[in-house]
């Protein structure tokens, strides 16, 4: 399959409903302004995409599910809002623009993410979402997908790997603190978004154990790959600083194992994440090739 | 009925049950500390209270949805430790204790409120909330509470309002403006916790909108209270500091109006809420005695 095309369409269906889904008036217009400016900034919708490829994966189609997916960009989004302030990592630059608080202040680009996260579970818990879908999505099962959402994002998820990512740095690395870190920062919310598109789906516990497995692999290689990208990337194709995690002094995979070895630890999860798929059919073959793409991504 | 005696029995139930949910151990330790040392720093717990009255107006019984109600009082906790922050409202003290980030640092502080938030959705909607009550109260309801909570605590709610007050200080008092702060920052939360109260006991149409009315009068009163005690009130009394609001060149009620005009106005509004209930029997008693309780208070 052609998996950049996959990705495109998908990443298309999730940016035209996002699009419309902020059209409307919201007083003030700066704090709107202020959400809409990092949400259109050109994001991947890698958590939306595994999400919907998930849900593909148990049978059904992308298009009834994604209010749902979307509400992942919001978290993700709100996430990167707030790790770039002053008072967390103090980045300038995000995908190639100047980072939200620059633009907007630091009080407005708390708010905008405070505002992005609480939107996340406003979406999900719309009558809307679930009405238009023709799928009819249980009830029960979208109380999983918020429970799942909100235990990715918080304080044994992301949050917390944020928190200690943030009281380590300067900090000597050390494998399972460093673990921790990824695992929490950014797996965490990877694996809920896999693990959703099951849960709405309604798969059984073999499926969803399975795109468990497969979302705590690429998640945790998709942080070892951002790592090494940091060290190795090109600015103008990362849009943001090259070599900031080594001013910043964090602790990172390059930096405790060396490119070569936090290389081949990136090849081994995706591997793992293929492993957990092997009882899943063709439909999976969305899910395996984002795997193998993310091993090889430049961005 | 005394009123004394019944907010400090329903504020108590809601007090164990946030003792005893964050007792377990949370990695890292100071992320913990810093939720829990805002969350015990001694709160009325008005929402979670109004819920539960509102809950026992319907014909249930409070103990029933206790861990919902709890979840009220994660987001307004957030909701201070962030409007504290030097970005916004810029705080030292807060219910007589330095504030958040005076004691954690900002990025702990702007970590601990995501977290909170993000744990309010986690609480709504894990099925222990669901199964631990006798009361089974359906998903949809649940679902139904979980978009009523977000609503309130958004962009069209509390986080809107906040944005606007953010942009309004040193700005000349209006009162379109200012109504639009108080009700955002203050009203949408306080009427979207009293109606949560109606739609978990799975009311009708008619009881809603008695309860929507009641939680929007009082929601508006409190905030003109909290505006008449920030210059008349007792610093030692009210745990933060007199004239605050004069210093940061709030928009206010009785800057607008002068505090006898603002007085009237809150009386006014009580009176539309204790309206407001008519339709309801001896059930809706607590809900009586608070909006009463209200415009006496001292802190």
């Amino acid at each position: 399959m052609d998996i950049k095309t996959y990705l495109k369409e998908k990443r298309e269906l999730i940016d035209d409903f996002l699009e419309k889904y902020f059209d409307s008036p919201l007083k003030p217009d700066v704090l709107k302004n202020s959400i809409v400016y990092s949400l259109s900034a050109g994001g991947k919708r890698i958590r939306p995409v595994l999400c919907l490829a998930a849900y593909e994966a148990c049978g059904g189609k992308s298009d009834e599910i994604v209010p749902y997916a979307a509400a992942l960009e919001l978290i993700h989004t709100y996430s990167l809002i707030h790790d770039d302030l002053p008072a967390m990592d103090d980045d300038d630059l995000r995908r190639g623009k100047p980072t939200n608080h620059k633009v907007f202040g630091e009080g407005m680009a708390i708010l905008a993410g405070d505002a992005l996260l609480t939107e996340a579970f406003y979406l999900l818990s719309r009558e809307d979402s679930h009405g238009e879908n023709p799928a009819r999505i249980p009830h029960s099962a979208v109380l999983k997908a918020v429970y799942e959402v909100a235990g990715g994002s918080g304080r044994y998820g992301m949050v917390g790997g944020q928190a200690q990512d943030l009281l380590s740095e300067d900090e000597e690395p050390e494998a399972e603190t460093l673990s921790f870190i990824h695992r929490c920062k950014t797996a965490a919310l990877i694996t809920a978004s896999v693990r959703m598109g099951g849960i709405l789906a309604c798969c059984n516990e073999d499926a969803l154990s399975g795109l468990t497995r497969y979302g705590e692999n690429i998640g945790l290689a998709f942080q070892i790959i951002d790592d090494i990208l940091d060290v190795e990337g090109d600015t103008g194709t990362l849009g943001k600083t090259v070599g900031s995690d080594e001013k910043k002094k964090k602790m990172t995979y390059p930096k405790l194992y060396g490119i070569e070895r936090s290389r081949d630890k990136a090849r081994e999860l995706i591997n793992g994440a293929l492993e957990a798929l092997r009882i899943f059919g063709e439909g999976a073959e969305p899910l395996r090739a984002i795997a193998r793409y993310l091993l090889e991504r430049k961005n």
